[in-house]
């Protein structure tokens, strides 16, 4: 149950099996930093490759292929006082018709502001003068190394999660992660103070982080695809394009979750889903989009079975 | 600003130019009943073919193609003991592998608690014998008369509005839909006792509903697709296939209204949106798939525009 | 065994229950003449609303809903001088970031020259001085009345047929389509002097045509999707968005076909599907993408079967 | 202009900057063997892992990041008796009810007829007794190391080529690609005796090969997506999902290739595209799909640019 303070030297913008930066031993919590998405670090100064530079991998020692990596996101939280935004929508989450009134404009900075707790645009947008929007800190992409062998740019997501930019990634939430690699391999980094869901200007308020998470193992026991719990909900991701496929990899991976777990059969589960599941929108700005399924605690609860 | 008790004897499964039930004036009311997917009504007689028959269509005088009508939904009720749902999910919201796992079984009945506000399975599944399910009744099905003189079928939807299952159709809400019939030719039906994100099995609990409703008019103005608005939020809908262009006619109708409504320009609609913006997931059964596009109307007041 | 020389007055620009405007009997033929895409005539007089008004409906005498309707298509040949194109591609067919690149430019017109049977900017298009494309008329949208009593527009298409703009309904070919109604109500119309695969640029050579077809019928029989034939192809189409899920319907209608009057099981299907299926890209423009799957008659007849 | 005999004695199922396996020069051809996508060679001994494992990769010296590769595939051909395919559909390409008819079978194998240059089932297939399918060889897998530093598996495809299964990747055929790292690493396997469009059993008849190739470079000439050309035809590669965006990516490639090397720009590429274009299907079974954009020579020469 040790604790790092581990202080990053470089970064990865691939998600494979690299040489691990730490190892560390399930129960363990690690203190860190991230930079932001163009890898620019607490101080702006630009320490690390464009997208997404991971802070790790971090090998957790005794796990393997086919085990679950349980992280914990205990502290998530923005470390400098501006962070940045794309201008403006990206073309492909508006018709096709409409891209040609997104005319370029550059990148521009947000103010933070810790006592308040909210971000603003650093010089007033004409019409958004008084915008004040409240901090919801979340880490936008994190994850193992990837399955088969592979190395999947940290601009993507898959089974091994990657650039899933989905909001519900924030402070007091478990993850859970199919293993592909020895160790794991776990890196995280692209924190957004802020992002509204679809991340669709394709970026949040991208800002540099201090981080601190735990981790433990479910040994023996494979999942196909990344879930999480937080105090209100149980949740599973599909990360694939487009939208409808990540949904019935979410969808599905709920489903083998209420079967091994909670102990329905795919009636059940079909008539709890049915009139229960809520969904939630990842990414749909990077080359795999992000689908969450949602049930509720007090639903399963409920059940008496958890 | 008359109230119109109104009483169905004939039912239409398509959305287009049918000779009006009854006239009605902006600012009217209408309280009426609607029966459920299959076209039984409140003491469970089938009156109506499937799928998804609908009450009216009510002629609104005054309103040509071009305005907005408005619809204030303010009485969404359940009015029986029981509804019923699909017992399976949807091969399509699946991974193409699990199909299999869906071997065909009937549809089931839900015992509706009006003292408690919760449905529960008639007749016990394992695993669920204690699942309670809260109430929140909604109108799957509603909508005018088709664009460009087409008759849409009422198992799917489009511009028209139609069969969206989005569960934020419920008590409270009002809808902004555009006309492209003279007197609009709204009409409604499809009720769910509940139903969860998605309409996955299918079916939310489909049952015969009492309604009350009263219409609007924009004379002169036009949108392009259904709107609508509760006590905390704006939102607008986009009906196609994939999820991905439901998305994206969401989300350029939302940058439409914060343009006309809200004296946003397309880059302060973008920096709103891309970090204020939530979805959600109507419908994804359908021929046409829906996604709602919400902007939280604390976000909007705080800009001083409205 | 009929001949009808049929001059229309009015138009369509829906596909459902209109009334007839001549009955016909299987067997039949019928020598008419078509509209442009626009609705002009061979005198370039505009006769009929946009879009893609048709020609229609023929009511089928004996044709009733689930019977299939066999339509050969005998002559189809452009019948004025010029046709017209869009300029650009369309911005759904092209990567959203390259929709800058499409500025908006008008309609131009191309000579027909029936001599050399070849087509070429009437203007001259720098680069493409030289350009002559051979001649290879089709129809781009027909069809029966829409399934369901609805009213689908002509710019779609549907499992009646509608706006498919696949190059290979050229004449020779023998059309297959699903009953819906009484009498079928075949209709037709969007003549094109020649159009490339996935009409990308939103037409063909829009052009008015001169046409001629007869009828027959399978009597009880009922296929699902439009079929069809050649010389050398038999063929199936799929009319959905996304194009994956055009080829699923495509694909599997293919299956159904070489079940029900090939003698072959899932297996066989499968086996001589994977190895010798070939698609085409019909319409990849309209709210419904269009897929055609495809078998040579000689991988048929090597069976014995048929 | 060496000519390289190389036997194979370890292979790779991602393509990412591998260690080469030789160095070669442009002008350079290679004479090796590729196994089968089980990992079989010649004599069906089973030598390598799944999926499609490729022989090399091959460095090819001077190139780096921002050159286009050239490959000449010189001989493609079959190298065994037997090759296998899949049993059934995928459950991908069928409509999502029509899973349940795809009820799981054994692969089974195919007779090579080198004499009469066909397939046929080794074990009879009811239906099938007759069938003899002409053989065409192919390569399934190559391309070269993935961008951004990835290391992608040999399962997928995207930029840099992958599992594209395009049946027109046949002897005679000259291919571009982009070059992501320094030397380009070519690679390539999972040989096709024959295939149908889209490889929609998952498989072709997958087969060991005897191959030879060549290898040039366009020094400091870069392009997006995978290219060829053959006897007949140019043709681009867009390999993503769904297919829509598979045929973005191609189509726009395609367009970026005659504005550079044919002299035209968007108007005139638009004006011919739009009625000469054609599409072929690769791959609609693996994670990513792949569409081909072609334009015949003949039009291109008609020009008299090229």
């Amino acid at each position: 149950m040790a604790t790092h303070h581990f202080e990053p030297d470089h970064y990865f913008t691939t998600m494979g099996a690299h040489a691990p930066v730490l190892h560390i031993a399930p129960g363990d919590t690690v203190i860190t930093t991230t930079v932001d998405a163009t890898g620019q670090d607490a101080s702006k100064r630009k320490v690390a490759e464009t997208p997404n530079a991971q802070t790790g991998p971090f090998f957790i020692d005794g796990t393997e292929k086919g085990d679950t990596l349980i992280v914990r996101l205990e502290w998530i939280r923005p470390n400098r006082d501006t962070g940045f935004t794309n201008a403006l929508l990206a073309p492909n989450v508006v018709e096709p018709e409409f891209v040609h009134e997104l005319q370029d404009l550059p990148r521009f900075d947000w103010k933070i502001d810790y006592d308040a707790w909210t971000a603003a645009p650093l010089e007033p947008i004409p019409g958004l003068e008084r915008l004040q929007i409240p901090l919801d800190p979340m880490v936008g992409c994190f994850g193992v190394a990837a399955r088969g062998g592979q190395a999947i740019s940290t601009m993507t997501s898959a089974q091994h999660g990657g650039n899933m930019d989905y909001r519900g990634f924030r402070e007091g939430v478990t993850v859970y992660l199919p293993i592909f690699e020895p160790g794991a391999l776990f890196s995280l980094g692209d924190g957004h103070a802020v992002q509204g869901d679809g991340e669709i200007v394709g970026t949040g308020i991208e800002i540099s982080m201090d981080v601190q998470f735990s981790v433990d193992l479910r040994k023996g026991e494979s999942i196909e695809w990344p879930r999480g719990e937080n105090d209100h909900e149980i949740f599973t991701v599909g990360n694939a394009r487009p939208l409808d496929q990540a949904l019935q990899h979410a969808t599905t991976e709920m489903v083998r979750w209420l079967q091994s777990d909670f102990g329905l059969d795919v009636r059940a589960a079909s008539a709890l889903l049915g009139q229960c599941v809520q969904y939630e929108v990842g990414n749909v700005y990077d080359p795999a989009y992000t689908m969450v399924c949602k049930v509720p605690k007090r639903v399963l609860s409920s059940l008496g079975t958890h």
